[in-house]
């Protein structure tokens, strides 16, 4: 889905989170700046292992509802991603030009699916499709706020000609499900572009000037209406007037708005408008059996993406830290594809009708970094440490590690010939390996090893004495 | 690790996997040409599930071992990248200059390791990790023979001081996992830096002829020796007995070799050669013990990328499709990070010796392709497919669905209000969906569903009838 999390990227300041792309150095020895390039940063073990944490528990809710994944090039022939992205056009990084092609690199996963689509040529008309992948936007990066220009975006989509309201119910149940898998709390933000589109109609919004329009309502939720109404009618030139007619809509926060609006005879007699009300109806009459009504709040005031979105449109809103803003977004696109599709056998435009959400995952990576404590974090699966006691004994221990590891044990061993027995304490501690297998003199000599729970916060003595045989069954039992 | 595959891609010719880049298309309505640029390509779902299963399965692999994963950007300032890959310098992918820094496309995955390592500045001097990602070649694609300008490495390196060979060691037994875990049969070609340093000087190679004759000899595995030794003497002027005296190194495959040179007095006044012929030693040694020892073969012809590495040398090569070539391929290149580090407080140089191996996972792709029946690959991971007898019963389906997916079971139904039964028999069928719960007037009555095995190939009725309260109990009976 399209993402414009870019203009409202995470408020969250997290020291750590950004340190390593803070760091440079130039070397005494030559003059080569190590550094990332601007707006990039590398991820460390710790923070991949909960980012992939993160991208397996969405892909999981993903996966039960039926997804698959695609891949796609990290570039795009310019011509494709151009014309795509409005005023944002110019933040698209392209490739030089080193003789071929013109390309550019992927500004975010939706263009690509639609472009995708159109190859498969009818095919693949129906599809439900996630895909988690990073994006490139040549914007001002604020490091510290988390705004890079590398990031990754977690998509769903759902691609078809189906009853209506249905697949858009089930994208809302994922971005639900989604959510409650990492337990942000939150509420969905939604309205419908062609209920917007009849209301500025009714309102007397001059054609040319509903784009604009839009994207002032758009600020509603972070500056007051005055100021909004001050930018409509200053700036973009509405009148004051119809700039009034609008505010009367928009502003309602009533709960049971739809009831409001459809006892509103003038909007009622516009038909985008209605249609656009029944679609909410129908919708929320699936979100409930689906348990996701609760979550929902009509909000007039939302107007995002509407170069795009033809019919419902949502915000997933946190409601963890403030000043984060929204979490997940997202909406129905049914003429996107039809953009690279070409025509029919009558010549008319080949459409396939899209609905779909962006869950801004480097957000929620934000979140989860913040409620966890770093040093707690492992980032190895490392389950035994073989250590010996005394002597050496690097080939005995070289010895058990491969009888795990052919047992499918995940096993690690000190790469020393005679390693210090604290040093090899240290490893499994820093690096909180649940079990040692332990080795010294007497246990070589009588045929067995020491396996020891390292979470017991007991002395450097303790564990069981086994024989050598029952090691593995022992350990699967106790890692089981 | 450096990935020298590019001049010798798979030759399997697998006529579906790369037909989707084939696919361009001029659409009637516009003059926009719908393709993705060259030397790239899509993944449909059926693909991704195979490539998924084929990186996770190494990946675990690589976990047993202890690794971690870290992530770097895509591109890097192109002044890290310059110099480092000698020839092949002009394959790499620059951005455009829109104002800013220079960036390019990562060519592969080791010097961002060694460039992360650098500005860790000596916290994470030892560290084992791996990564799975996409590096860019602007190389000349050739589709049909899956030789690609993106395509993904599979690395996986060990950074830090350590006693001699043990790292080495392990990472060969890594290697040898991660081919046993796809069933490739394969072996081993192993050689050492310093050894064909030593040999070189022992036959009288001038030193600055030294990479140009490696290149030559590496040839040999694809020409006979008769037009290596031509190379060397016509084309890169080396004197004809110095070739000759090469030859009786390189040509030697006796499985014996290692004695044979011990006893050669004159390589063994050679102190490189010494060293080389004792570190592959103390190497056989402990793959010995790691039950590797079997899958090496010394070859003294084998010289790859010997810019880069300074200890041994290797690469698998697989057995099963012939013409395929190196399936993996590493080595040791303890200067590498240096070149990022800068000097410590004495002025030394801070050096981090590391050593690791990139899996072909591209080629290795392509074998497990040829190896499957397209058709008969599950894409989703759907488990119960919700299907309605007689009338629509939409609302019906959604409570059913939502109540498994609420139970973690992975579960879809029809976007219809009122789906023919043939037409969810047949997406049944399609996705290889394991289950169906099905619901009719009787069963919706009766507070029952009826759940059917679809793998049994019986006509449409039969199934159990259990009762509503029962389905997920008995659902998560089958599955498990």
């Amino acid at each position: 889905m399209f993402k414009t999390f870019c203009t409202r990227r995470p408020l969250l300041s997290y020291r750590r989170l950004f340190s390593t792309s803070l760091q440079c150095k130039k070397t005494e020895r030559q003059a080569i700046l190590v550094k990332t390039p601007k707006g990039t940063r590398d991820y460390d073990d710790k923070e991949m292992a909960i980012r992939q944490d993160l991208f397996k528990s969405i892909t999981n809710v993903f996966q039960r509802h039926g997804a698959v994944t695609i891949d796609t090039p990290v570039f795009e022939l310019t011509e494709i991603l151009s014309g795509k992205y409005g005023e944002e056009s110019k933040l698209i990084y392209n490739l030089a030009d080193q003789g071929g092609e013109h390309c550019s690199l992927r500004y975010d996963l939706t263009v690509p699916f639609a472009r995708y689509l159109a190859m498969q040529g009818g095919k693949e008309a129906q599809m439900k499709r996630y895909q988690i992948a990073k994006v490139y936007r040549r914007d001002q990066p604020i490091m510290t706020k988390g705004r890079l220009r590398e990031f990754v975006q977690c998509d769903f989509d759902i691609a078809g000609q189906y009853d209506p309201m249905i697949p858009d119910a089930e994208v809302l149940k994922i971005v639900s499900d989604a959510l409650d898998t990492v337990k942000v709390p939150f509420y969905i933000k939604l309205n419908h572009r062609q209920l917007l589109d009849g209301l500025f109609q009714v309102c007397g919004v001059p054609q040319d000037q509903v784009r604009s329009i839009s994207a002032a309502i758009d600020k509603l939720d972070k500056m007051p209406w005055e100021d909004v109404k001050k930018e409509m009618v200053k700036e973009r030139g509405l009148s004051e007037q119809i700039a009034d007619r609008i505010g009367k809509y928009v502003l309602q926060q009533d709960s049971n708005i739809l009831d409001i609006l459809e006892k509103d005879e003038a909007l009622m007699k516009n038909e985008d408008a209605r249609k656009g009300i029944a679609d909410i109806r129908l919708l929320l009459d699936y979100l409930d059996i689906f348990q996701v009504k609760d979550r929902i709040r009509i909000d007039l005031s939302l107007a995002r993406g509407l170069d795009y979105y033809t019919g419902i449109i949502y915000e997933a809103i946190q409601t963890e830290v403030e000043g984060l803003g929204s979490i997940a977004a997202g909406g129905r696109y049914d003429n996107l594809v039809g953009m690279f599709a070409g025509t029919n056998k009558r010549g008319q435009p080949k459409t396939i009708p899209c609905v779909g959400v962006s869950i801004g995952v480097e957000r929620l990576f934000s979140l989860l970094m913040a409620r966890q404590n770093i040093d707690k974090i492992k980032s190895n699966a490392t389950q035994v440490y073989v250590i010996s006691v005394g002597d050496g004994l690097l080939r005995e221990r070289m010895q058990l590690v491969r009888e795990l590891w052919d047992a499918g044990i995940k096993a690690s061993f000190m790469f020393k010939n005679k390693p210090k027995l604290e040093k090899q304490w240290n490893v499994c501690e820093k690096e909180q390996i649940p079990f040692a297998v332990i080795i010294g003199k007497d246990e070589l000599d009588n045929g067995q090893v020491r396996i020891k729970d390292m979470r017991t916060k007991s002395n450097q003595g303790g564990g069981i004495t086994v024989s050598r045989k029952e090691m593995i069954d022992v350990l699967k039992d106790k890692l089981n």
